[in-house]
């Protein structure tokens, strides 16, 4: 079996892969049956008809992929959702005790004790934010599809039900989808009642930021933290930049962990699952887009 | 019973003690049995050979007081402990993730999880922060003075035994005594190996500030927070204010919570036990000055 690796495997990795019967290749030369990562080389195999029916993201989020293509050719694309939880779980907690405890400004002081917090998202990430949250005492609910219940979130709610006028803390790790896309806009912010901290550590579309950059401008939230942006990286120029109260990073939350040691494991073991023709993990809904 | 109150009791406070049979009195013009705080005016009447028997601190450290002299006089002293304890717990959280998760700097990037501190102090902010660290997979190790084991730390040594090469954080909330003043020196920074980050939220005499200033620059530290200075507010020409990976707060770590709410229960329960001669709570050794 052969894997065009458009991510950099290590020589280790690219040894061990060697022991389970599994070729390693850089260029799509020769006929190959996975694909780990993606880019133009990937997609114009895929334009031809690919021989590949199995792609493994390095990524959680998977809305950079052409998701109909790819199911128009029957080929399965697993993410990497998991690995990034506890880094970008960090982050969260880090932004809010950053504004909370004095290291923004020394004039903006709050506990997270008996706060409410809403969380956009309730995959493996905005889960192992509500156990980060929980254990300092936040009050924290889920947003997703349906309003399925999901642990360890004190409540759920539908998309259509999320109300978070009463939210201290506003964290979005949505996935990016046509349904997600600029979710957060003027009419979200303008029905907003206790000027709650916005984060944004899921996809930078997934909010309206000239709203965003309004919404502070006119306190209706008190601060913002931003890792992702609707352009990347951020313009030197971008009137964000100008603003108190606004934690910047370049798309790094989810940094810290190896997480190529990380994602690597979840690859071995869907090629080795490719290989003996049994179920793969991690896979995508390429019809929902995650 | 007549209580001294150099606080600030407010005007419910007040009418809540009058109901259990506690005048409240702000001047020191007639007998009184106890007294709420410090000041010149209660510390000209210990000199007198007090009326009063029982004082009651507002802050937790009590290194401001005439320990001696109230040893001398017999007179008891209570303080606050344990109100502190989850907003100083989340300020030192909110201090290591900010270093960690890019908001002071985007090329500085760590987990917690997996990391190794030592907490100077085993008290209830001690204990606080241990358990926050501790839920985001931090090993924590206490320090006290016999090494006596404390929960929820990992383990705890005494101070003679204390070993800090290989932490990652080393935080400090240590009370100021003789034992403790200048504990963080220059010998002490020159033993660690691991390039900590360095905690102070307990009192600025325990650290060699000057010291500090060199361990920072020569990177035997890589970054330090401090909400605590030898002289506070902290000059404006000190060089702390020049260095990279420097948190500075003034005195505002145990900020958030209502402070003045949570030690008036304090207050009112001693203030009952004083007239009711029963146990009061909270009680500061004399000797040990904690």
């Amino acid at each position: 079996m052969r894997v065009l690796d458009l991510v950099g495997l290590n020589q280790q990795q690219v040894a061990t892969l060697a022991d389970e019967g599994i070729e390693v290749v850089t260029k799509a030369t020769e006929t190959i049956d996975a694909v780990y990562g993606w880019g133009p080389q990937a997609a114009s195999l895929l334009d031809q008809g690919p021989s590949f029916h199995f792609v493994q993201s390095f990524s959680a989020g998977v809305d950079y992929f052409p998701l109909a293509a790819l199911k128009a050719a029957n080929v399965e694309l697993a993410n990497t959702s998991g690995i990034h939880a506890v880094p970008i779980a960090e982050s969260v907690l880090g932004y809010l005790l950053a504004f909370g405890r004095g290291v923004i400004d020394d004039k903006m002081i709050f506990t997270l004790e008996n706060k409410q917090a809403i969380v956009y998202g309730t995959g493996n990430i905005g889960r192992q934010i509500a156990t980060y949250l929980r254990a300092l005492g936040v009050t924290v609910v889920g947003v997703n599809t349906h309003g399925e219940a999901v642990a360890p979130f004190d409540r759920t709610v539908a998309m259509v039900d999320a109300d978070p006028a009463q939210a201290d803390f506003i964290i979005n790790v949505l996935p990016l989808t046509p349904q997600t896309h600029h979710h957060f806009d003027a009419r979200f912010f303008k029905h907003l009642s206790k000027q709650p901290i916005f984060v944004n550590v899921g996809r930078g579309q997934s909010v309206d930021q000239s709203a965003l950059v309004s919404a502070l401008k006119q306190n209706q939230i008190s601060g913002a933290a931003l890792d992702v942006f609707e352009q990347e990286p951020l313009p030197q120029n971008d009137p964000l930049r100008q603003l108190k109260h606004v934690i910047l990073t370049p798309h790094i939350s989810a940094l810290g962990r190896n997480l190529k040691e990380e994602a690597f494991k979840v690859l071995e073991a869907n090629l080795i699952a490719l290989k003996n023709n049994t179920p793969r993990t991690h896979l995508v809904d390429l019809n929902a887009g995650y």
